[in-house]
């Protein structure tokens, strides 16, 4: 489409405002419509992390985004954010559209993408996804030489879990929340319970790191929203955060 | 260990200089001392990516390293660059030790983050990973919903290889190199030989992309070293890139 501006997915990273990339700053910092989806209270993760970035002020355009699994429900505020966008971006103007994380990492930004990426140019800045800033975090390996790592949205099944802790050198479990209790289940059954690392709000300022065997390690608690937990053979029992860089 | 200094794991990400974090960049600048791998021509990828972000003149470092697999001169390799970096760790020195993409996978700071962790404070700055950039040049949803996502290097056995092709919605393979005609012909037994995406050199001003039934996609050819190849049912044939945006 001729003249039409350019849709940019950017990711913003796992919340640490210092793990942009120059590129996610840079163009954060010329486009005219900066757009993010916000809970139904209005509030943005993702807007907070560039909040002390934006050195212009653009119009805005909060995408509530939050169905508890209504599928009618997220597929027509999507529809409606697409319009929203849609219009914009035929009237020439560039859009910058916020992910947590990385965008194509479980984003909301892929609903957007597979309902404009056919009329707009689109362009997709990759941010650090959480499974990097939680490793790092934790200061575990993922993956060395001929080892593979598998990645898991919590609810997924039994049978997947089981396959994925059977095969897999590293396992990453993305939003474990109210899932925790039976992913450890599992993990234990698998023969792999000394193996587990899990980290809240990664790169936040609230950021935890736990691990299996530590007292505070409640099996039977949901983890929160922000919380990543990893099962790696790379994790060893004496593998411990050192104490605070000064 | 009291007065030694710490060091500083850092992802430079994929290649393009713009997807260094500003973390990354602002660590860079202060580091009097800056380690990075590089091959036997001393030329290092990782010390070409910040060359244009140091201030400052940093005393510099370069780990050769390159083995052809031999595990012997690799481990000498590395426990040689363990001791230079230990003794200005414990001069009292901050070191950055550069890894290209993220150093936790697949990135040689792992071996050196094995040899000196449990002595010196140890920090790790995430970077993109490589899968991420090669997704955003592809603009393919890795994951969304329940979908989960596995990756594995390109010497992966054959076994290991269909599991993940019959159990993941997206499969992610590192350094496919001259593993690509079998993978390929893994890919197609699974049923899968519409749904691959190739980078290669993601973000890179030589970064190519090419996909499953496009003339060039030669199956037959060796892929070259920096190049990702993305299975996924996400990827649908009508699927393009766009052109290039103004």
């Amino acid at each position: 489409m001729p003249n039409s501006g350019t849709l940019y997915g950017i990711g913003v990273g796992p919340g640490d405002p210092e793990l942009l990339t120059l590129k996610a700053v840079y163009r954060l910092s010329r486009c005219p419509l900066l757009a993010y989806p916000c809970n139904p209270q209005g509030i943005s993760q993702a807007r907070g992390v560039v909040a002390g970035h934006l050195r212009h002020q653009p119009e805005e355009l909060s995408i509530p985004l939050a169905f508890d699994g209504d599928r009618e429900a997220a597929s027509l505020a999507y529809d409606r954010a697409a319009s929203a966008l849609a219009a914009a971006l035929q009237a020439g103007r560039d859009v910058a559209l916020l992910c947590e994380g990385d965008p194509l990492l479980f984003g909301s930004f892929i609903y957007l993408l597979q309902r404009l990426g056919d009329r707009f140019p689109v362009e997709v800045i990759p941010g650090i996804p959480a499974l990097a800033a939680s490793a790092a975090a934790a200061r575990l390996p993922l993956t060395r030489g001929d080892q593979a790592l598998a990645l898991l949205p919590g609810n997924s099944s039994d049978d997947d879990i089981r396959t994925a802790l059977q095969r897999f050198a590293t396992v990453v479990f993305y939003k474990p929340g109210r899932q925790r209790p039976r992913l450890l289940q599992l993990i234990a059954a698998a023969g792999r319970g000394d193996q587990w690392v899990q980290v809240n709000s990664a790169s936040r300022p609230d950021q935890q790191v736990s691990r299996a065997g530590e007292a505070d390690a409640d099996a039977d608690a949901p983890g929160p929203y922000f919380s990543v937990l990893l099962v790696s053979s790379n994790h060893t029992p004496h593998h411990r955060v050192p104490p605070p860089c000064p």
